[in-house]
């Protein structure tokens, strides 16, 4: 399968279109960004490390019965997935207080949240990817009722299998961003990625942030860390 | 009733005791602020007018079905409520995109929203009220699921009376905000106020502003515009 015509580029990953109209590649890039872009760098190793942790937790989650746009790995960083449209919101599950909750409702770092809290944000770069609500999502047809329904159901049952799955690693999911799409034939999909670019890790014992935390907060360690992630999932830690 | 123990003095109101436990008084201040506390002025008559306003909404929406905390107004500034603990919620209704909506999520000012849009905003000035949905009022017990459903059914109805009402009379309800309470025996009241304070009031010809944008983006002719309000609410316009 041949890489054709760029559709898209994003902060971390370009995306493909295939011979196959149902098909797209997508390529991972060392390439890493925050606060909307205000903050550039790169992390060496970042892009085939998050395209390994993305398929591991694609794989995993199929088998919990979630429907993802994985296919298959392609190369270290190349990977074709199913094509899909994305549904402009990002998915937010928290488990732990950390980044913007904290600061926006004044919770302290790292305090355990009663339930898990689920968030809605518009994608819209130019306007900070902002938080919308049930009638926000309706009033603008960012998505119908019945996606979002079947969104937060994936969405929390996501945070259960892999709040269990790396509990037993030493791994504390303090918090992760999903993104959906819809297929041609109208199926809705997990799309995107789940790395340690779109989820806060935290080590169970000691607390070490294994995410891009130490890229936003010039933490240091960034690839050692991504690498012991990596290393983690798959047992070779 | 005399005041007794002054509870709390806020930006535009200070609420007393009374020899009475269950019943409060309210008294409405001139004192205008805006932008959390950053610009601060002051309104001739504001806060009459806001008292007459605001009683006259209330007792609008009592015969209506609302249960609010109105009793009685005693003088130019001054009513007796019900004594009731706030919810710390502010909840927002929509019908047309105005103000932070306009600015959050890209959309200008004076779009008609395809739905009423309800928001949540967790009372809290030294975070300047940020946007909650269901999952952060649960995790911080701001509100019980009961009291939310409860709150947002009167909210939603709240809106179809006053729109309707203020059709009649030219006046277009852009967007308002809602504060309500618990009695001590556990009744849920509507409370704080309704007035050109904390809703916008566009004249339906001319998207006239007559509420506190005057004050806000210095629009000029700002105690005119309360007493057009007033006026046209008692008739006499």
């Amino acid at each position: 399968m041949q890489k054709r015509t760029m559709l898209y580029e994003g902060k971390a990953k370009r995306l493909y279109e295939t011979d196959d109209k149902d098909l797209y590649i997508v390529s991972y890039k060392d390439d890493a960004t925050a606060f909307n872009g205000k903050k550039r760098g790169s992390i060496l190793g970042k892009g085939a490390i998050n395209n390994k942790v993305t398929n591991h937790m694609m794989q995993l989650l199929e088998g919990e019965g979630i429907p993802t746009h994985f296919v298959t790995q392609l190369s270290e960083t190349d990977t074709l997935v199913k094509a899909v449209t994305i549904i402009p919101l990002e998915v937010i599950v928290r488990n732990i207080a950390a980044g913007s909750l904290s600061s926006r409702l004044g919770l302290e770092e790292g305090v355990h949240l009663a339930t898990p809290v689920l968030e809605f944000c518009y994608k819209r770069d130019d306007l900070d990817d902002p938080m919308v609500n049930m009638y926000h999502i309706k009033a603008l047809s960012l998505a119908t009722d019945e996606q979002v329904q079947q969104i937060t159901s994936y969405a929390l049952r996501i945070n259960e299998v892999l709040c269990s799955y790396l509990r037993d690693l030493g791994i504390t999911l303090v918090d992760f961003k999903l993104e959906f799409g819809m297929t041609s034939s109208g199926q809705l999909l997990l799309s995107d990625e789940i790395s340690p670019d779109t989820c806060r890790f935290w080590d169970t014992k000691t607390n070490k942030k294994l995410d891009k935390d130490r890229f936003r907060r010039d933490l240091g360690d960034v690839e050692a860390a991504y690498q012991e992630l990596l290393s983690r999932l798959m047992g070779d830690a």
